[in-house]
């Protein structure tokens, strides 16, 4: 732009009008930074005066809502320009790319999307509203990704894979029940607004469906944050947790799939067979898919550069943003896949790297989740406000309300029936209400909810998930502490003394601790399982892929000789050295299932817990074979022994007893 | 998209062409990510190999280079879909925003950019080697501020002000001089080119001089990284790398001078006065905007949010992105005011925060820093097979390649012979040769180059830009090893051994030791102005603003008692103590200037090294006053014993004695 002449002129003007777009991006993405560092602040102020009613998420709803509030009422609605732009008609359809002829010299166009014709003349009006509004596609692909990367890689896994079980049934069974009781609750509820005349445009059983996914994502960030900081019971914790996790994966799958699920005909109100299998497919498919990449990455990511902290770090961050990558190139669910790189990554590849790259790494994730978490949170609180399509229905709001809690009642309570008739230690009522009352909608929900609002339905359930999440994460995210004395949920556990098997000096006073020894049978089968998981994780992948456990020389028969030889990294052998001294130390680390180990660690009076250190020790099964059928008893054993910690919060008394005495 | 008819379709093949796009840009994305872990991997073998002679900047651009042939010539050109995209005339000019009506529905489109009548045929076909080129403001908005931000964040202190007089003015001076030597140079390049009638646009003057601008950042990373490999002198590491950073600034803003340069009338030829001193008024007012906005950002982001380091990681992290975003959005030249904002937060809001954060901090930021000077990197090897509109012309080529080492030449040797003048310990003739030969170029030319690539001139410049950063950094960068011992720099410097005035127990054998005490006197003011912002600083900003230093009340005047009592910090105090301990530590950890400290810290025989631990500690200059006579005398001694020190490189022997023997 520096020629001068009628086109140097022409070329300026639109040189100006760029830098006055780049000047106003700038000071949209201030304002967000603005309010981040506004709720940082707050949030410091709040954990230093011990504020626990109020979540740094709700915070940052809140902050939010006050900018929102000023951008739509406190500027002057014209911005620098105001006309409407010229337009000009083609006969075929839409095009991702057009060309403009102005005099001989040719201009590419993008398609940005699709317009309503009541907003045409105000295109241009309403710049800095719609300038803050962002890209949904960006908190699919940049701020999702690191939220729930961290979330599978911070998984506290002792207590997930202990409860993986009832973890999966609710994810899985739980999370499609939910959407399909809301789904049909709401198809009622549109009917009704229908017959009322309250409806305007289409609204489809399959949107009634979609609305039933998107709403079933749970995001109990404020719950598990509060029960973090009062040492909540654990099993609750990873229960609630891992749901939330791993259903936030079927709940993007299941949206996508309902979206697939395309009946042949005009008719979509019936019900069409091969279009549902379809849906399932595609389900299971995108599921299983994006689970197997994920994992397959996690594992791949295995590094060996030791002392180059920096670069570690750097490879890690890398491999964790290639897996999504892969799986969006892949037609799988980038979202689904980062999960399981994290938990994957979370069990093998951490082992691989030096102290310094593990603290580098987790708090390189700490903040970019932090970060995204409290950005979206605050982007919601002002959508409330800049959105241009909120379209506000009080009879589909209340009904979406009724909804949710049926559905998730029809969730947590008969699912946890029936799951504790499988489950050794179970599913107190106390915990289920805990649960039912965790059902708070955060991100997720959103993030699926923004991701397409171009047609009448999709906006006005985009209102309405804005308003749940709102109301969820301040009402019920505020209860949480009230909610867990009232419902006498054991707070203030020590990790350390949660990790008795290693024979820690402490005893649990036991209240009505009586042992359900006569199911101890039962449920063999699945604990069985489980132990054929883990010696087979132990005893091969692990020193496979890590440089911890035993060396593969010692595991695999003595055929295999040259290919364990090959395979095993050659600190494994001084590791097993240390292995057999420090395994207890080694286990708190490691955070792995303990319920193999430490046979003898627990007894009622703790008498001889001290010398479970020990014995524990010994009780290694470190080829898996010559141990077995100790290692059985030591997990009855075990599990007995947790039962009855979980029985004995009645007295809620723990305290540090010194050794053998 | 989940409803039949032919809405219904035609909505589902929009959305199919969306999702096989977005999985285009998850294949183009992994591309890259997959070549940073290739380095990534490729460094640390270099790095256990102990390979000095391709950095790995150099090493992301054989890669990227690698990548873009594939792209190129592996890739069969047709795309998925093969056609001209439909255009449409308007008679107004180009908008941003433009409707299209088909039959009744209004889409939106947002313009991208003017594309060659040449190019109007395969917009769609070259659809993959479109796709791989990037948003230029990409590289401006978001890969270089860490990278300058970390620039400013690592600078050495104390060697960085102990010569910022000669930083400054070859950052300034320097960089006007190359840019103009290099912009008339090139000029004539091009008006011979005119008369061999190679040139087929036009280019003008003042794109010569942009030329210049861009050219003139130089960016010796390479070389740099192997000063901090090899420890080579100080003094050197801060002139070279003071210098880089400061011109990436002074380029920056050179070139949007020279861009705002438009002489009025249609001679362009002409110089015209009053839009000279506009450009002038300009460079004046983005640089010392740019500068106040930055360096008062810094300040501001004193915290004091102590026991939460995720908090203050992420506020540091907040604030320095607003600081760049502030500046944009008033105007001003945000990468600028990233860098003072860097230096600042380095001297002072670095001593606030807890020791967790500080490292945090440090890591994060070392992170992103590493990821995009690759990645920069990496996409220039990339470029230059797969952008568009290269012009690649010999003769403006082998021009630029001989004009730039002109203007480097212009820029160090007589502006050294100036400074030598001037300066007490001169910068000598290797020194000098050896800023010439690092006189690389790297990203902030090429984010310059490739801004605007809009006119022939400018892709001419782009292309020329992109080979130049090649040859220097594989040629320059690969040849500073043999390079540093051909020229006699000192290397393998202790960083413990360079900080002596605090009395290590370490010796310089002098070789040709000659103190050159008549000078001493001629720089008194230079070093008296120096000395009265330091004891500034030390007892007023520093205490005001950090929780270091002498507290307030003991150095301001005794009527502003309360005004002291109430801005000090608490912990000032507790500091107090430790100071007048541990100011030898203290002050090696800080990297402050240290020439007011340690008096007698070394002499010839180094007898009385070790008494300066003691007493250095007792010439602290707690209240300015008291020590004022002394610190000065100390200053010279420092100075001179620098001095010899610096002669001392015919030697080069440095090894530790035993105390005191």
């Amino acid at each position: 732009g520096c020629r001068p002449g009628p086109d140097g002129m022409e070329e300026l003007a639109t040189e100006k009008e760029a830098e006055e777009s780049h000047r106003q991006d700038s000071v949209n993405l201030l304002t967000f930074i603005l309010l981040l560092t506004l709720t940082i602040l707050t949030i410091w102020l709040f954990k230093h005066r011990r504020v626990r009613f109020l979540h740094e998420t709700g915070l940052a709803m809140i902050y939010g809502l006050l900018v929102g509030v000023i951008l739509r009422y406190g500027i002057p609605a014209t911005s620098y320009h105001n006309k409407t732009p010229p337009s000009c008609s083609l006969k075929e359809g839409p095009v991702s790319t057009l060309l403009l002829n102005v005099s001989g010299k040719f201009y590419e166009y993008t398609l940005k999307g699709e317009i309503n014709s009541r907003e045409i003349h105000n295109v241009e009006q309403n710049d800095m509203l719609r300038k803050v509004t962002f890209d949904p596609e960006v908190f699919f692909n940049i701020l999702l990704p690191p939220i729930i990367f961290h979330a599978g890689y911070s998984l506290k896994k002792r207590h997930f894979f202990r409860n993986l079980g009832s973890i999966i049934t609710y994810a899985f069974l739980g999370t499609a029940i939910s959407c399909f009781v809301i789904g049909n609750l709401m198809y009622g509820v549109v009917k009704l607004m229908q017959v009322a005349g309250q409806l305007t445009d289409k609204f489809y059983y399959t949107d009634c469906l979609f609305f039933g996914a998107i709403i079933s994502a749970t995001d109990p960030v404020t719950v598990l944050a509060i029960f973090n900081e009062l040492h909540a019971d654990g099993d609750l914790y990873a229960l609630l947790f891992g749901e939330s996790v791993m259903n936030d994966a079927v709940a993007i799958v299941l949206s996508s799939s309902i979206v697939a699920y395309q009946p042949s005909g005009a008719n979509t109100h019936m019900f069409d067979a091969s279009a549902f299998f379809k849906s399932v497919g595609i389900f299971l498919g995108i599921f299983s898919g994006s689970f197997v990449m994920g994992a397959a990455t996690g594992v791949v990511t295995f590094t060996k550069l030791h002392c180059f902290p920096l670069l570690e770090t750097a490879l890690f961050f890398l491999m964790s943003w290639s897996t999504f990558l892969l799986a969006e190139a892949c037609g799988f669910t980038g979202v689904v896949a980062v999960l399981f790189c994290g938990i994957t990554q979370a069990h093998y590849t951490y082992n691989n790297l030096s102290e310094e790259s593990t603290k580098r790494t987790k708090q390189l994730f700490e903040v970019l989740h932090f970060l995204a978490e409290n950005f979206i949170f605050s982007y919601m609180g002002l959508a409330l406000f800049t959105f241009q399509n909120h379209i506000f229905s009080p009879l589909f709001i209340f009904g979406a309300f009724i909804a949710i809690f049926i559905g998730r009642a029809f969730n947590i309570y008969p699912l946890s029936f029936l799951l504790n008739l499988g489950r050794r230690h179970k599913i107190k009522g106390n915990f289920q209400h805990m649960m039912m009352f965790a059902g708070l909608r955060g991100a997720m929900a959103f993030a699926l909810a923004i991701r397409d609002t171009a047609t009448y339905a999709r906006q006005m359930m985009f209102t309405t998930t804005l308003l749940i999440v709102f109301f969820t994460v301040w009402v019920f995210g505020g209860g949480t502490t009230p909610m867990l004395s009232w419902l006498h949920i054991r707070v203030g556990v020590d990790p350390d003394q949660d990790q008795q098997p290693c024979g820690d000096n402490f005893q649990v006073l036991q209240g009505d601790g009586t042992a359900a020894d006569g199911q101890s049978k039962t449920k063999q089968e699945s604990a069985w399982l489980f132990r054929l998981w883990y010696t087979f994780d132990h005893n091969y992948l692990k020193p496979i892929l890590t440089h911890s456990g035993p060396p593969l020389t010692s595991t695999l028969p003595s055929c295999c000789g040259p290919l364990a030889n090959c395979l095993t990294s050659p600190q494994a052998y001084e590791n097993q050295e240390q292995l057999r001294d420090h395994d207890c130390d080694l286990m708190r680390n490691d955070g792995d299932m303990t319920f193999t180990f430490g046979d003898t660690a627990i007894t009622a009076n703790g008498a001889s817990g001290g010398g479970g250190d020990g014995a524990g020790g010994s009780g290694w099964s470190v080829n898996g074979k010559k141990q077995g059928s100790t290692s059985e008893e030591a997990l009855e054993h075990d599990l007995d022994s947790r039962e009855q910690e979980l029985l004995s919060h009645g007295t809620r008394l723990v305290f540090p007893i010194e050794d053998h005495i």
